[in-house]
């Protein structure tokens, strides 16, 4: 957290010294949170047998009247049980952890996300995405290992370390996944290395003859995760040709800073742009024909993503199509993994990357 | 959870009972689950003294030598504190709970979103997502309710009942705060009233001189919430002009959807079109021009969000801006009603809208 300002800590601290533990005179939610031995007295049984009947616990036999009893006690008192100790008495949870990404998401992300979604949900996982943002690896490691996850589904990019990897299992985590680039040692591996989206919108340029390009770098804080493979590799495919040349170029994510770029093109000397992805691709492409910039006579402007949005302008937008798993797949990877704890760590290679060329390169 | 087949439900079982309790030779993780006692046993202390030092009591003054002691053994056995339990203890969690949203989400919560998030986090809370995708409002009211947050910030669409923000309050939460167009008794209300948006936008296209206005109902599953009450708005506005008609017009987020929607337009004898959002009205707008029908002409296109992307289309997008809070401002109602438990319900309406005219209408 050291992003927090000293001053900012200190406030915090002053702020919740006077809270307390459920303290505080005419607060209306002074009443202590219902137990599950408050249930027990109400219902007039005992606290296994709350646990039992809360917990829908098969192996024990309870009649259906005192089943309803502490059912109607429990609802009486608004007393649900805590996650935690739940997921501590059954042995394991059915949270699958995520962090929560530190970027808005883009659409590619928000859709594939809302599918893992559902299809964990139906194998009866629950998904919880966790803002541990501006926490360091172990931090968040600890962090996410409080809530006693079944799995946890990380971005594979270096922040989570092995000894992370050690706390959540140690914590009862059965799996632990990494998405992204990077392996890390006792974490299963779905390896999503962004250099091949560069390469791929680089070689596809150069296979069009162009040899000045242009790679957009997103000047909005957090996406050098993406933006510094994808540069990379431009770079490594540009390496195949003798006569190319790669120019990283800084975009604001606005109508302003596009056409500041824009009016500066012809002195660029540039005969081709990999704008970082769609939603760049198409501002960058626009400042440019209002710039007086022909694409692609002049210049080929190239995105990622394959959005349905990057095919609404004209010339149709030239892109990177990246053939991600469905949701139901990774969905059941990690239902696959979770349910054989003992296993050897997998590495699935993912992302398989496309050029597709319509009529802007 | 009906939305789970019964067979699945049976496999389900099925494949949980072997699991049991951390049982099983030959698993890799089947040591125990280190635990606050074994800390204590390892570092030579009280189980309090571990409890002190690993929750950053301030109460109790421990030598530096004896944290260290216990810090070491912490991290050589890999013990966490459960959440839930530490947050027993201190009689509060940090944590905020957001229901996670059913359908992919656009760019403009994604945005809103990621504000929202780190503005909390740098008052000290944390934002946990939670997935309770297909749960009626009281199964999810109680879901949330075991993770014990502090404060939970859920649609304000009908979802969540009276009963439902009992059980939040009882189990700790200090505020309930929804968000959307309804009230919920004994919750704060930010009200996000979608017939505004429609309203704005039937208004804007009556006052052009539009009485034949189609407005489209994205056909995918879960936008009912935010397409019906932008449908009802039209229609309100549209009693105003005793010309006018509504049409609603189903429409798939994909090419081929519009393009049968647009080669039957003629037939329609429409002269306007709310496309729901912008996405959706960069696609019809598309689709209208490829057919042969001047916009705005012949048809007028009106989209919400004021989204980058619905500037760079030509002619350029007329749209309805919402003017909702930053995040900043959400995060700070938010700790303003938690530290104020017994403070009494706040509604504060929070959507503004305005008609912006570009080139489309």
């Amino acid at each position: 957290m050291g992003h927090i300002p000293e001053q900012q800590s200190a406030q915090r601290d002053a702020r919740r010294r006077p809270e307390g533990a459920h303290a505080g005179a005419g607060q209306r939610s002074a009443a202590p949170v219902p137990t599950s031995a408050d249930v027990a007295r109400l219902a007039g049984v005992s606290r296994a047998t709350v646990s039992y009947v809360l917990n829908n616990a098969t192996a024990v036999r309870i009649s259906e009247p005192t089943r309803q009893r502490v059912q109607e006690a429990a609802d009486e008192l608004g007393y649900v049980p805590h996650a935690a100790a739940r997921s501590l008495r059954a042995g394991h949870s059915r949270m699958v952890l995520m962090p929560a990404p530190a970027v808005p998401v883009g659409l590619l992300y928000s859709h594939l996300f809302n599918e893992l979604q559902w299809a964990l949900r139906r194998l009866d996982y629950t998904v919880v995405q966790f803002g541990s943002l501006g926490m360091s690896g172990d931090d968040a490691a600890r962090a996410w290992a409080e809530l006693r996850p079944v799995a946890v589904l990380a971005p594979g990019d270096g922040t989570l370390t092995p000894r992370g990897v050690h706390v959540l299992k140690r914590s009862g985590a059965k799996a632990v996944v990494t998405l992204g680039p990077q392996r890390v040692q006792g974490a299963h591996a779905l390896l999503m290395d962004q250099r091949a989206v560069g390469h791929c919108a680089g070689a596809h340029l150069i296979g069009r003859g162009r040899t000045r390009i242009g790679v957009v770098v997103p000047r909005e804080p957090g996406y050098e995760t993406f933006s510094a493979p994808r540069l990379a590799g431009v770079r490594a495919a540009a390496e195949a040709c003798a006569d190319a040349r790669v120019v990283p170029l800084g975009l604001g994510y606005d109508e302003r800073s596009a056409n500041q770029l824009a009016v500066r093109w012809g002195e660029l000397g540039l005969d081709a742009a990999f704008a970082y992805n769609d939603e760049y691709a198409m501002l960058l492409l626009r400042a440019l024909q209002d710039a007086g910039v022909d694409v692609p006579g002049e210049t080929a402007v190239m995105g990622a993503d394959d959005l349905l949005l990057g095919r609404l302008l004209r010339p149709r937008l030239s892109t990177v199509r990246m053939e991600l798993p469905t949701g139901q797949r990774l969905a059941e990877l990690v239902d696959r993994v979770v349910r054989d704890p003992a296993g050897t760590s997998e590495v699935h290679p993912l992302l398989g990357v496309e050029a597709v060329a319509r009529d802007s390169t």
